[in-house]
């Protein structure tokens, strides 16, 4: 199949560019002497998880119960479920402990520790935990000084649960506007995770794990002492976000949507495609950066990106393609029925409304196509 | 399965809500002397499918082939493909023929219109078509008054296809601010659609099928002399666009997020909860409007919205909800491990990210899953 057979809309997996992100974080984090426990979220491929984590001694980093469902039946074992526990999963988090999977799960409220020690004793089951630590008061987590973390050390140990460790993960560094704040963000998150273990070990637990990461932390960290792994999952794919960023370059951005042109909107010369945010999820995150890419960036079958071309709306199986400052297109280069790649703002986001990926081992020859796991 | 069973996120479907909200819709319609041809790209389940149809001469309208498929394997034959047709998916329109769909296509460019022509030389297919018209500048279509559209029917009918009429969406129905505007936009929808096909006819094409609609014109349309048949779509759910356009109650919205309380922000007042914008999508239809929902409206685990409670933020799996005014929720009416319900700003949007509904029958009771097509 090539990029002109394809049914469309699909997404289009670069694996050149996917193998040089992957490299590329390997020998950085190598460099630094820490372990990568990649976040598997945005593949959910078992055969691009295992180009992951060659190499590396860890496990993988997870966000539901499936992924690690699917990643176990797959041989992988080491799993760190990095969404703070629901209670109502404990039972489900128990049965993966007894056929063998090496879950750990985290959390950060002494209401969620005493749930934990209730199911423990109910199920008489150990969980392995870490708690969640927070470096930025961007979504969850303790302060590293918070008192309540050694309380909820204290409740687990007490009911026979190990407290493995800590993890943060410093989601502002996607605030940060230029490298030296997210160096900044990466030695904040980097300080208070290894403050929290400290901490940890003077209250009498072990607490081995020292989890740090997100990819641009990871990407720009210039020192990790302490930690023992980073969790990063984009570097995989890259987007348009992450180059926004400066984390990389739009030519690393290795996943695209391939779709067709199906009409032209003479009036205000813009063209249309069966590419919506069905397709493309309705991810703006490139708004509140410097430059907006609207849903998208537009580029050739082959990949090129035409210069300020965007997609600027969405409906649920369309898309509607303009020039960023809104002048018209020449629509004659764009004729019905030619196929276009927009490259995504969220790598996640775009990934998680397609079922697979088809491979582009050349430019323009799709040759093997690769699921994705779903749902929760 | 209770509503304290379900592995959280996942997707509720109240059917008492909705088969109010068909039976409004219908009984709307059967007034108005028009048949529903509902757009079933919402609910993407035959079961809903059939509660939909019943009771109308016509047949479905759907956004994708993957659709189409799947109501056919279900015994459906009379399918609208109501997005302009891309020409590298005539080939499969073709297999869909031959295999007995009663399948339609629309265009609205002489370009995709000659590309029929050839596809119907090639495979020895008589496709059928409408002609797309634009009533309000909003996404697709011609002007009902554009000479491309006798030229478009005169290609097709010489290369053996038959113009089967003109259809159109009134996408601007969205922008509105009142039920006066919709009650306008609903005539313009209505003027464009008979004028094309008056013109049609006029250049000696039958043109059967005047095909208008969308929830909100369907909704307030106080007169649909011409047309002769209205899709509409989300009213089978509503959501809260919908709800904030005027169009339903909040209390009509049969579908929501299922989903625990997993952290408390105590620092500025909000909750963090297990659905993230992969269980909501990120979908902020309610942006623009009035008042905006963030991504979602929060309800208990009944139901029951709590006044002026919100998801403020989204991750891919962590929701964070909070007062829409900002200031603080009261944490302890919300422990960790309590389950909360989330009402979707566009119900095509939220239901997309899930496999399937959870049928509620009673406030607290899910007894039955209905899966969801899927991709392309």
């Amino acid at each position: 199949m090539t990029n002109t057979q394809l049914t469309t809309p699909c997404l289009l997996l670069d694996t050149a560019r996917m193998t040089r992100n992957i490299v590329r974080m390997r020998t950085r984090l190598q460099s630094l002497g820490v372990a990568l426990r990649p976040h598997v979220k945005t593949c959910k491929n078992i055969d691009i998880a295992r180009q992951l984590t060659a190499g590396q001694p860890g496990g993988i980093t997870v966000s539901t119960l499936a992924e690690a469902d699917y990643f176990f039946e797959h041989g992988m074992t080491d799993i760190l479920y990095a969404v703070g526990i629901a209670p109502g999963k404990l039972p489900a988090v128990a049965d993966r402990l007894s056929r063998g999977m090496a879950l750990r799960i985290i959390l950060d409220h002494p209401q969620t520790a005493k749930a934990i020690a209730r199911a423990a004793g109910e199920l008489g089951v150990g969980f392995r935990v870490l708690v969640e630590i927070d470096a930025d008061g961007e979504r969850a987590g303790l302060r590293a000084d918070a008192p309540e973390m050694v309380e909820i050390a204290a409740i687990l140990e007490r009911a026979g649960c190990r407290v493995d460790g800590v993890m943060v993960h410093a989601g502002g560094s996607y605030h940060c506007v230029d490298i030296d704040g997210m160096r900044r963000m990466a030695e904040q998150e980097r300080a208070s995770a290894v403050a929290a273990a400290k901490r940890l070990r003077r209250a009498g637990h072990e607490a081995p794990v020292v989890s740090v990461g997100s990819t641009p932390t990871a990407t720009f960290a210039e020192d990790l002492t302490g930690a023992t792994e980073v969790r990063a999952g984009v570097h995989v794919f890259q987007d348009l976000v992450q180059a926004g960023l400066g984390v990389c370059e739009i030519d690393d951005i290795a996943i695209s949507v391939l779709s067709e042109v199906i009409g032209h909107r003479t009036e205000d010369g813009k063209l249309l495609v069966d590419a919506g945010w069905m397709a493309l999820s309705r991810d703006r995150g490139t708004a509140e950066q410097a430059l907006d890419q609207g849903y998208g960036l537009v580029c050739n079958v082959s990949g090129k990106p035409f210069e300020d071309v965007i997609v600027t709306g969405t409906n649920q199986e369309h898309g509607i393609i303009g020039k960023r400052d809104g002048s018209s297109l020449n629509l004659d280069e764009f004729p019905v029925g030619s196929r276009l790649r927009i490259l995504p703002n969220h790598a996640c986001a775009t990934a998680a409304q397609h079922d697979g990926y088809w491979i582009i081992d050349s430019p323009d020859q799709a040759q093997r196509w690769l699921p994705r796991c779903r749902g929760w």
